[in-house]
């Protein structure tokens, strides 16, 4: 697919999708940075919200060059600014509202009643500004009984049934190997914010959402594990077995481990025939995608003892050659260094003003007349506190009562940003 | 939070976000679907094109009631409607190219080739329709040595080392029990999709759209673990050591386990408190966030034996009482059980016109002004066929020819839809 970069824009450079929407951000740790960092990389100017603790992401997630920059809160907050305020004093609260009088989109993660008691509840909000698209994200809905409860990814990966059913052979639960519900609940508010903002552009009104983690992820969780209980009275049992079955999982080589998955029956016939067993095609165990489920361990068994003699990189290309879906399984490390991933600059590296040579991830989706790009390093805590009061129209005088207060706050390593003049 | 369900908008019935826009789908199994399914529960009016055979997800997700019919599938393509075209034939290719004239979204999982073979490349398409929001969902990207294979979730598990980050104690890769890239890369395709209606209603102009699935999740996966890694030289190692330690697991306790996360200092002393055990808050190995992390084991390993000897549900409310994240692991069974999910209504019971009684999952979101529900129940292969055919001004005997033809469809176990008159 051949995709303009810049169309009709070269001039005045890319357009960015969002441009000219600002997102006044609350959230911290990830389902919420994770969500503004998707609108910051289509062009929304976020603001970054943090207390002067800073977001615990830049605490928590290894060791960086300078105290409170990880790896990963840097990937998760470029190209956003940083404003630190204390919202326990009234001055830095009637900042915030200065702010948010300026703002698109307004979301958080607080617990709702915690959000009220700051005077920053969706009403309160909405009624000041009618436009503003408002997004809380809770644990549990305020429909239910567990509304107000903490949450984190790990407990939901609990309570959603998704740790259970990571239950290995001594039937222990597991946790997937990353915060795999923030990431999901963060994409579900992205698309929850992008279609309040698609139908104000039409009809001029501000939306107030709630995105409740809990019950949210256990719905996806459910489209794909209630199964025969999708049906009442049940047709089977609760579970895809295709998923579930132990052998659902990459296939042992002579040196390692391949992942292949042959869903229709041309590319079972072909996977048959390309390792020299074309009479297989007529068992009629296996001959169907009905008659496969029902007898899915024989299928696994047979495909495991098909594999079991071939190098890896032979199988790939030989399955490749054939058109079947495959690939070796790569290891964190051996995943840094692929081929495609270098081909398409996945990773590139830039300098941070004050981290020194750092790696990107790009945005690997691709949009005609839209460059993804990192436009911002990722800001050390409250670095442009100073800049943005003196947008909103506070005086120098003003600003500096607000620092010397602690309504205000900049980290003392972050670079100094100028205010403009107003 | 109070979200009124239907504001202003009581009198004409609740305003859907993507009320007027309508997608053509020609994608298939997960990622196209439940990116559309998103859409249309939205309310976009999403147009699925499939083939005579059908979306193969009607057939590999278990038992139905009548043929094609799956309860995944029925989850995934509730609120869609279904139109069969043979578009190997010049006149069902025709017919599609009527109703792309319709549609403001236009999307595909083909592999990029099959796709402008067709005369649905992107060019082809947007030149035609140059306000057309096109997207393409591939395994790979155009810009990469890999681009035009075949790709599955279960391939791109273990081509993202997701597969070998699920290795259990006997080194062996899994996969997460659930189809999570198809899954979040169909997130990432709806939010694409949506930024560029935004931007469409702002300038009026259409985009194209490349969502290659094995960068987009290895991007998410890399800020998850690119951890050291983030810095050139590395600051450590490659992996999150938080999330990857075998002890970062639901924790044993006398009857079960328990879900239970305590990332800030305070939470961390809360817990030793609510333990009996406020002493330990003095142990510079746990008083700090840094400290824990250079000391994770052993804080995993007192955590455990500090939990053993409780029963969960005791622990439950003691940990929730000191306001600690903490929650019991569910399973399947009881997951669907779950009172907070039956308070928020998650699962409801509707009539489908031919599968009887069955379970839909409702989207667990709120919007003010939006009440999301099922429309439309999920539809057979081309129920849809001679309606759409009619509205799009096909007379009766051009209708029939292109059923006695073959080149267009419609299941015979299919409700019927009478043409509406033109």
């Amino acid at each position: 697919m051949a995709i303009q970069k810049s169309a009709s824009a070269s001039a005045t450079g890319p357009r960015l999708p969002l441009a000219g929407l600002r997102v006044v951000d609350l959230t911290s740790a990830v389902v919420g940075p994770y969500c503004t960092q998707v609108l910051a990389d289509y062009g929304a100017e976020v603001i970054k919200v943090e207390e002067k603790s800073g977001d615990v992401i830049r605490w928590i997630s290894g060791k960086s060059r300078t105290p409170g920059m990880s790896g990963k809160f840097m990937h998760m907050n470029r190209n956003k600014r940083s404003i630190s305020l204390d919202l326990k004093q009234a001055s830095g609260r009637e900042a915030l509202m200065q702010l948010v009088d300026t703002a698109d989109v307004f979301l958080h993660n607080m617990r709702t009643a915690a959000a009220e008691r700051l005077g920053l509840g969706s009403e309160q909000l909405t009624q000041r500004c009618p436009r503003l698209v408002y997004c809380g994200i809770v644990g549990f809905g305020s429909g239910g009984r567990y509304a107000g409860r903490p949450a984190y990814d790990s407990i939901l990966q609990g309570g959603t049934a998704l740790a259970s059913l990571m239950s290995g052979a001594d039937g222990a639960p597991r946790y997937v190997p990353y915060v795999v519900i923030d990431r999901t609940a963060g994409l579900m508010v992205a698309h929850a914010i992008l279609a309040a903002l698609f139908a104000r552009e039409r009809d001029g009104e501000g939306r107030t959402i709630e995105v409740p983690m809990f019950e949210s992820y256990a719905g996806l969780l459910l489209s794909e594990h209630l199964y025969g209980h999708s049906f009442e009275p049940p047709t089977g049992p609760l579970g895809d077995r295709r998923l579930l079955d132990a052998n659902a999982r990459p296939v042992r080589t002579r040196d390692g481990y391949v992942c292949i998955t042959t869903n229709t029956d041309a590319q079972v016939h072909k996977l048959f025939h390309a390792l020299g067993r074309a009479d297989l095609a007529a068992d009629a165990r296996f001959a169907t995608a009905l008659a496969r489920i029902e007898h899915i361990a024989a299928f696994f068994a047979l495909r495991a003892e098909l594999l079991a003699s071939r190098d890896t990189a032979e199988l790939v290309d030989l399955l490749l050659a054939h058109d079947i879906p495959c690939m070796p399984c790569h290891t964190l490390d051996s995943l840094v260094a692929d081929p495609h991933l270098q081909d398409v600059g996945l990773l590139e590296t830039g300098s941070h003003p004050t981290q020194g040579q750092i790696r990107h991830i790009r945005p690997a989706m691709q949009m005609s007349g839209f460059e993804p790009s990192v436009r911002l390093p990722a800001p050390h805590i409250g670095e442009h506190t100073a800049a943005i009061l003196s947008e909103l129209g506070y005086t120098p005088a003003q600003i500096e009562a607000l620092f010397s207060d602690g309504a205000a706050y900049t980290a003392p390593d972050a670079p100094p940003h100028p205010p403009q003049p107003t």
